[in-house]
């Protein structure tokens, strides 16, 4: 199987090494010409939550049409990216299934306008950091959900087959659904954790922090009546457990001074729910908030 | 005159220091032996806003009790010690006249539920930080506002005539509504450039926090219908301005994780719209935002 991903992000990086891992032509496609050729001269490492290492051969372009018939187009890159590679895309034959990595709401629209008869999306909760531009390393075990939004199904079974435990993948029935219960999940975790500067762990035992997640999931239940079944809020507990000691990816972009995916997500939730009459003041606060704080940079 | 200074933080030390230049006779009142001997060995240092000094002798004692006859207690402890002097207050005599010199709303029906006949309140906003036991430097020329609640104003009038211009006292009419409108002022600075961590300034220069500042001001003029008159959108951003280097004294604690006076000075103000039937929305979200700061302490 002949797959292209693009994006040489941490989830970019990932997702090549274990498809290359499970024996596929891996291509990945790159923005500058030094990183392909870096990946073309050591390969591509992955380092195992064990701290072992595995190297993979993967080919590596920075044009994505070069790729002669791919079996399947992985885009793993951020959001903002998306437009330049939706140019890309138009030009791809209709029949290559795409498989959208990102987070947030706003690209499902905007996926589903393209030409190609097969789309899907993907939510991964694996977690990843690039050490340089051919090594990645993998820091926690995650779920790789797909979900099918138009097309066949096939190809996506056949990654269900790759069956690393390292990288479970499972197939979910509604794609929108998915990607709006992962925005949901970070909507309660993200902007709060960023904003205080506290664990993911620290939502449940500092009293004030709760009460504010806990505000927010109400207003949500409110806006969205099906929250309440899809995602109670003993799950949400649950996740703050079990990430407790992490540090959620909007403060970790506060920390680092980088703009966080405050827009496409939380943006993307409110808009949402004001669609359906619902302001959800407290959320809307905490949009606010994390604007000011990416426009001021840290100040101290 | 007979002046005692309960309390030797920035705020009572520069009091007192001004007090004295005006050749009153000042006894400082303070928690620790240590502190009382050091201002007998060494006096009190003034540094002065171009860097020069002036040393005053002062009396000092741990016992407001033993100062006989004064003619005037200024009360100049942070809030959260207040209950410990109202305790020893109570045994003063009914003719001496008190003034409270804190932040916020909730010392005032407190102090006046006390025995004296003159009781008074007044609001600084010079700036002034400690140096060490015995020596405060003034940072920021500002008015000291007073108010009398209760009783003879005559006291006060000699204070006017101090007129040191680096210290300049103006009389008001209503000491309520002065403590009322440096509270809403504070509200609407304090909180946000705590959680922010930007310098007042940046409320008018962020688009975002400014955004978040007008809302909580419209929040608090559908609540206190005056405040649109005596508070008009026009000073809060002069303020800002005038004080747009300036470290908020919340965003200040918040650095150095001390706790703040959020309750004393938000909570005070959310209390007061509540019993007006306004929950101040946004207001109530910085509020508890900033008590999980202070349970949290700094993480990073």
């Amino acid at each position: 199987m002949n797959v292209v991903v693009i994006g040489a992000g941490a989830v970019g990086q990932l997702m090549a090494s274990f498809l290359a891992e499970a024996h596929m032509h891996v291509t990945l496609v790159v923005r500058r010409q030094e990183q392909a050729d870096e990946l073309q001269l050591k390969r591509l490492t992955r380092v195992h939550l064990d701290g072992t290492q595995t190297v993979h051969q993967i080919a590596s372009t920075v044009e994505l049409k070069t790729v002669s018939k791919p079996d399947l187009i992985i885009i793993a890159v951020k959001y903002r990216q998306l437009q330049n590679i939706y140019k890309q895309l138009v030009d791809v034959p209709k029949e290559v299934p795409l498989l959208f990595v990102q987070n947030g709401l706003a690209h499902f629209d905007e996926a589903l306008s393209l030409p190609q008869q097969t789309i899907a999306f993907c939510s991964v909760s694996f977690g990843a950091q690039i050490i340089n531009l051919t090594t990645v390393q993998h820091r926690g075990m995650g779920l790789c959900k797909i979900g099918v939004a138009r097309g066949n199904d096939g190809i996506f079974h056949q990654l269900l087959k790759i069956q690393n435990p390292l990288c479970p993948i499972e197939m979910v029935e509604n794609a929108e659904q998915m990607l709006f219960e992962k925005a949901v999940l970070n909507c309660l975790i993200n902007p709060l954790t960023a904003i205080l500067q506290i664990k993911n762990g620290e939502l449940l035992t500092n009293k004030h922090a709760f009460f504010l997640m806990h505000t927010i999931y109400q207003e949500l239940t409110e806006a969205f009546v099906d929250v309440q079944q899809t995602i109670p809020f003993s799950a949400v507990i649950t996740l703050c457990e079990k990430t407790g000691e992490n540090t959620s990816s909007m403060l970790a972009d506060r920390m680092q001074g980088r703009k966080s995916e405050v827009d496409t997500i939380v943006g993307a939730v409110l808009q949402k729910a004001s669609a359906n009459g619902y302001p959800l003041p407290t959320l809307r606060i905490l949009y606010h908030q994390v604007l000011a704080m990416e426009e001021s940079g840290e100040q101290y």
